[in-house]
């Protein structure tokens, strides 16, 4: 391995792709994210950067909530769509069929087949983006997803976007049980 | 689509695998961590969500500094195994083959196809874990790995994480082109 230095404006990890939702003005917008996490167990917080002049900031900060919703990889042309077109220049509230949980201000995608309904917990101001951490105080999904009344994401078929190379894939082949396979590198005396 | 609630404490979506390196108590130490996100465009910054009882945490601190390994594939079992066992327990400073960049306190992992140096810019507290925001101040991979200079994620060749399986998993066939197949959506009137 002869290591190089490279440019770092061309991040490259497998990017999980979400559609976020937000009231904005009134109405659901929803915008493609990829740059989301997991960020506290806890109570389940879940993170979401988006840059500073995105329309559904405001709808975040002023309802104090928003959504994650997870697309199947049948939805990745209305996925990619979302994040063409800015709420400001299109009414995107009707491209989906939504529904309202607890919070009652946080749209959610039925055609999605997992959805976590967040409340704003804490905004961090960076540089160009700001950060949206949320508390997930549901999660919605339909039987045909699920295997023992958990989400199951063989069934939910979600994909990542591959950067930069700007191509959304599917999820490959399983490669091993986390937990479990470092279990056989200790035996090996690694 | 028939939506029921489910539970909050089994979230599903592709998590990315990293090795996290941190300098601690003078030795280099490996993390599997799953919840991280880059969350600003320019300058990049990378986000790290770390339990706080982790041995990692305090080196992070200390030194202002930390890496962002990618695995392939082929280290599934030896990424799983840095998960496994803390560093307060195990010296994981000669798992790996280590190198450094222009800080030279954040070890990067040589058999890791590519690197991502980070400089701490920002901690949040959250109940359970904590975020450490980095600058990635360089980037570092090899010739085989890139494409146009480039780095070339059929090449890199990552696993996600599977939660609540707790399966590791490739990544799979393209679906399509980001920033591209939202247009025939589009044109067929959505």
């Amino acid at each position: 391995m002869e290591k190089i230095e490279i440019n770092t404006d061309a991040i490259s990890y497998p990017m999980p792709c979400s559609l976020v939702g937000a009231k904005v003005d009134g109405k659901a917008n929803f915008l493609t994210v990829a740059w989301f996490s997991m960020v506290n167990s806890k109570p389940p917080y879940i993170m979401i950067a988006l840059g500073k002049t995105h329309y559904s900031n405001k709808g975040i900060k002023e309802n104090g909530s928003f959504s994650v919703n997870i697309p199947s990889v049948s939805m990745a042309d209305v996925t990619d769509y979302c994040g063409l077109v800015s709420g400001r220049k299109l009414d995107k509230s009707r491209v989906f069929e939504t529904f309202f949980g607890k919070l009652g201000t946080a749209p959610m995608i039925k055609e999605c087949p997992y959805n976590l309904e967040c409340k704003l917990v804490q905004t961090v101001d960076l540089p160009v983006d700001e950060l949206f951490i949320g508390e997930i105080v549901a999660a919605y999904s339909d039987n045909r997803f699920l295997t023992n009344g958990i989400p199951d994401m063989a069934k939910i078929d979600p994909f990542i976007l591959s950067m930069p190379q700007t191509t959304f894939h599917g999820i490959g082949t399983p490669v091993g049980r986390a937990w479990q396979i470092g279990k056989s590198f200790i035996k090996k005396g690694g």
